[in-house]
C-alpha cells in the first residue's frame, strides 16, 4: 500500500467547474483503476486555488505503470488537466506513524 | 472538521532520529491537544527528507489558537523542530470529495 499525494494549482476563479470535473474524474475514472483503494480531494482555505489529491494504491506500479499508461489516464487528464495553472507535483509516500 | 497538512523537510540523513521524535511528539503531545481527532505522518519515496503530517482538528481555532498558543506547542517544537531543514509549510483544508 502506498499513498500518492498530488499538489494541484488551478487557474484563478475556476473552483466550481474544477470541483465538478474532479468529482466526475475520481468517481468515473480513478475509482475504476486497478489497485486504487480509495481517494480524497481537499481544497486549501489559505490558497483557494490549491487542491490536494490523495490516492491509496495497492502498489507503486499500479499508479505509475498501470494507471498512468492506461487509456483511462487520458480520460482523467482530459477532465481535469484544462484547469491546471501548472503541472501538479506528485510523490508517493509510506506511512511512518498514525493515531490509533 | 478541518485537515491540517504540514509539508516538512528535514536535514539530510536524519530520518531515523526524526521519525522517533515525531512518533513521540504525536503520541505524547499532539494526541492530547483539545480538538485533535487524529493524525498521520508519511515519508516520501522520491524525496526521503520530505514528510507530510496530516492532523484532523475539530475546528481551525483548535489548531491555530488552541494548540499553537498552548505550552504543549513548545514541547512539540522542542522535539521535532531541531530536525527541520526549513520552516514547514502548513495550510488547512476542507474536503471536496472522497471515495465511498
Amino acid at each position: 500500500m502506498i499513498l500518492e499525494i498530488a499538489d494541484i494549482r488551478i487557474q484563478l476563479g475556476q473552483q466550481a467547474p474544477f470541483e465538478a470535473a474532479i468529482e466526475q474524474a475520481t468517481a468515473q475514472v480513478l475509482a475504476q483503476a486497478k489497485g486504487c483503494r480509495g481517494y480524497k480531494v481537499h481544497r486549501s482555505q489559505e490558497s483557494p486555488e490549491r487542491y490536494i489529491l490523495q490516492v491509496v494504491w495497492e502498489s507503486l506500479e499500479d499508479h505509475t505503470q498501470g494507471f498512468r499508461q492506461s487509456p483511462a489516464f487520458g480520460q482523467w487528464r482530459a477532465l481535469i488537466g484544462p484547469f491546471f495553472a501548472s503541472p501538479p507535483t506528485v510523490e508517493h509516500f509510506e506511512l511512518v506513524t498514525a493515531s490509533p
